[in-house]
């Protein structure tokens, strides 16, 4: 049984293991920094679909079955999944996870989506109500941007501050009992909004739920940024990090040297044109499964806080002059349990 | 710790209770068969808003607050909250709920999400996750309308078999402990898709959705229907409700004279001009709180399931000539623990 540190903040007293994941991206994902990582890189990002929503869900089906398979189980020994992702009515996951009959658990935490899933998979693990829970999302830079942007084709300009949409999906088997990585504890965010309204910096609008999250996290568990080898945010991108470093500074804690953000690992800033980084559920989702977790596998981490963030806003509210709530889960990670 | 007796069945071994309960709907549904039941009726649909969508978050806001007060809770006595809606990325809930300061899990199950919400924070609390956990919806028909179908001011003719979004939001605290009613179990369903593509027909969409997990929960549980005195499904309406019995009398469960479904119990079909029946998250979150929880609390019922169904398609995937893929969460629910 987990136990309840806060009211938001889990340890978990088990041994929940990620026993397998996977990350696959499109093209561009491919040619950054972290392309090797990934279990599959599509050149063709329609995956052979007629539409952008439907090679949305393809990501999701193909993410799931190789970390499937690399769990060795089949579909019917899953116990429940867990699935979202930034679509209106996230078609990306009723549409990519139908034909699976697991059982299944529709989120919606928008660029969060990776973390609350985990989060929400290890709880199941740890406490026994799941032996094998899956955690996946997804997102498609061409279906976001006509979504909640402009038609790919109107070749709108973007603002420094605006982020690239990753395509790309991770899925994850979190375990009851196996070999590591392993989950050490969860906090579950709470939805903070500081009145940014920008849509083209979402990285800022989020910053604050991050910062308040790992805070948290910290306080919950009497550890300090340093305990840790790694730091990792979702997809804050080049704005939102030095925020998060801002904001946490000011209440004297300090993420320097050990915070990384996967909106700005996945791509090559210089080079690929993406102004102030990656977005996406598919960011975290792929950095997560393709990057930090494999890292942890074979050693060359060993101690992780893994932090995606989501704005929680939609085209419709930014319309009717809405602020931008955010959010962010935590999930920490570990080579040893 | 909950018995797990499926992938996707519980048994609860704690108490958890229904602590409290509050439902507030619109002028339709006060003037409905169950006008009397709800907490509080707006004769005003725009609950004195500027816009519908600002209207649902606010519904949602009313219920969650009258559901503490009955609870005689502080927000920061919550340790989770499950909420969602229907509305692009949903931000009913993230709108509605983001002053509250209390862990947000947000959901996406479509009009599933009052059944989903409430199983997830019945598991919570019966792991001791939470000791106190709120689940909450909403769903508004002015919002709904323009979203999904047109808007107000087009005047479209609808389909007899088309069904009536509810203004309303139902919310529910459930607690380790304390008084009943009791949640005893919950089934987490799986997505069904049989094809179906009339976006004016959910409610025969939905169907083998509900079915599924009915049956799926009467076999882990050994029981027969005419051991419930209600089978409460969410917004089948005329049409869903007829295709569930026939799709479950073929498998020999005779729900005949056991069946109820809220999208038929909250409009008077013949005098309210809602053809099949009621509809939308808030249909069956208000119906479950407004009246199957308060019955079972005054003991005039004793053992009721409650299945809410959902519909998984959005009107991007209609148009891209998708079928409608659907799902159905159960909750067991007991006078007595």
């Amino acid at each position: 049984m987990s136990e309840k540190l806060s009211h938001s903040t889990y340890r978990m007293t088990g041994r929940p293991s990620l026993r397998s994941f996977a990350a696959v991206v499109g093209k561009k994902e491919g040619e950054g920094p972290l392309g090797p990582c990934f279990d599959q890189v599509f050149e063709d990002t329609t995956l052979g679909m007629e539409t952008w929503e439907k090679a949305e869900s393809q990501l999701q089906k193909e993410a799931v079955s190789l970390a499937l398979k690399k769990a060795e189980l089949l579909n019917s020994q899953i116990d429940v999944l867990f699935a979202g992702d930034l679509l209106n009515q996230c078609i990306g996951s009723s549409f990519g996870l139908r034909e699976l009959n697991i059982p299944f658990v529709g989120l919606y935490g928008a660029c969060s989506t990776m973390a609350e899933s985990l989060a929400l998979a290890s709880l199941f693990a740890d406490n026994r109500l799941a032996d094998h829970a899956m955690a996946v999302t997804s997102s498609h830079f061409a279906s976001a941007e006509r979504q909640f942007r402009f038609p790919l084709e109107y070749g709108g300009v973007r603002t420094p501050t605006a982020q690239w949409t990753v395509t790309g999906s991770g899925a994850a088997v979190v375990s009851a009992d196996g070999e590591g990585p392993y989950v050490r504890g969860v906090t579950l965010g709470r939805i903070q909004d500081m009145g940014i309204n920008d849509i083209n910096n979402m990285g800022a609008a989020m910053a604050p739920a991050a910062a308040s999250t790992i805070k948290q996290y910290l306080m919950d568990t009497g550890t300090r940024p340093q305990d840790y080898d790694g730091i990792y945010t979702g997809d804050l991108g080049m704005v939102g990090s030095e925020l998060l470093l801002q904001l946490l500074s000011r209440e004297d804690v300090n993420l320097e040297g050990v915070h990384q953000d996967c909106g700005l690992l996945i791509f090559d800033r210089e080079r690929q044109d993406v102004h102030a980084g990656g977005s996406g559920c598919g960011c975290s989702g792929s950095v997560l499964c393709g990057h930090i977790l494999p890292r942890l596998r074979e050693g060359s981490l060993k101690n992780v806080l893994f932090i995606a963030t989501g704005a929680l806003m939609s085209p419709t509210s930014m319309q009717q002059g809405e602020t931008i709530p955010s959010i962010a889960h935590l999930v920490h990670l570990s080579r040893e349990p």
